[in-house]
């Protein structure tokens, strides 16, 4: 969890690129407390000939796909604002650069999920701050 | 919304095909009044190597992940009725080509959802209206 | 249904080793009766450019993403029971290569799922039987 699949046009990200945006995104995360290794980022680049917009082929569009595990918010307005904050970060990356952009989050149960043959601690607990701290997963 | 990502052997498709293919799937929803660019068609090429149906490789399988979020249905029948006529738009490209197919439709929620720094507008208004109009997104 | 979606690290298998690691996916679903061609596995080479883990490249992480169609477990007990199943199916091409790896398991909707222009069998019917002993679709 959080797993973040970037799907964009070729050329669009140097390397340098690609691990500032996946830093950026890392950011959203351990800002709540969340360990940093459970933020994995793909990225996907997408030849226009296999990217279609409304039918066109698309070189300039990034779609992205979030999965979200380890958190799920019930109110509408934090909802809100945590899309809206996901949707800043990709400010530098897309709408800066002129290309067209769509994302979308996914919310999937917490209780089918594992890391590292572990069960992934509780939100909130002494175990889940451990494993931030160590940034690994840690028998508890 | 509609993003769908297509699984298809090596070759399977050409260039002509791919944007035929596109160009069938986003019919399904300018149908209905959805704006064409909410369409997006990612074709993902994969060879046998990779590609296991039943653990045996395959080079003749097209499986496609559907996801929805625009517009979610509850009625049993129109759900029956919409999954029927994905089916049939997928047929020239898989039946008719004596490859073996796979799909399903995922619905994701509407309120974790933003297409190039706007919230889409709700099912039905006339914002809604105005971007299928111009066919890009616009303030309201 | 199930799909599985293994990200994994330039060269991590060979093409031995992801038809047994499929074969071993397979054998969980067929052990409960499920038809063996239910089960695609597709394999996504990912370089450690395209790859970040906590936003840092990485060339040792598997990352996997399951879909349940055919079959949804509502006991808590079972779901964790089928969790560590999975997992453990995992450990030799993981754990026991030094590799790190996560994965989670989504469940989509049985009601918007089609296989080669058929409904799939409801659970535990003799057409389902009939599908899992002849390894294909069969109009029912």
């Amino acid at each position: 969890m959080p797993l973040w699949q970037i799907h964009h046009p070729v050329g669009a990200y140097s390397e340098q690129d690609k691990r500032a945006f996946a830093t950026d995104i890392t950011a959203i995360y351990t800002a709540v407390g969340l360990p940093a290794f459970y933020v994995v980022v793909l990225f996907h680049e997408v030849p226009a000939a296999d990217y279609y917009v409304g039918g066109e082929p698309s070189d300039a569009t990034v779609r992205i796909v979030v999965k979200h595990l380890a958190r799920h918010l019930d109110d509408p307005d934090r909802r809100r604002v945590m899309t809206e904050r996901l949707d800043a970060t990709l400010h530098p990356y897309t709408r800066d650069r002129k290309l067209h952009w769509e994302f979308h989050v996914e919310e999937s149960p917490r209780d089918l999920w594992m890391i590292a043959g572990l069960w992934p601690p509780d939100p909130g607990t002494d175990a889940e701050r451990a494993w931030a701290e160590a940034n690994r997963p840690l028998p508890y």
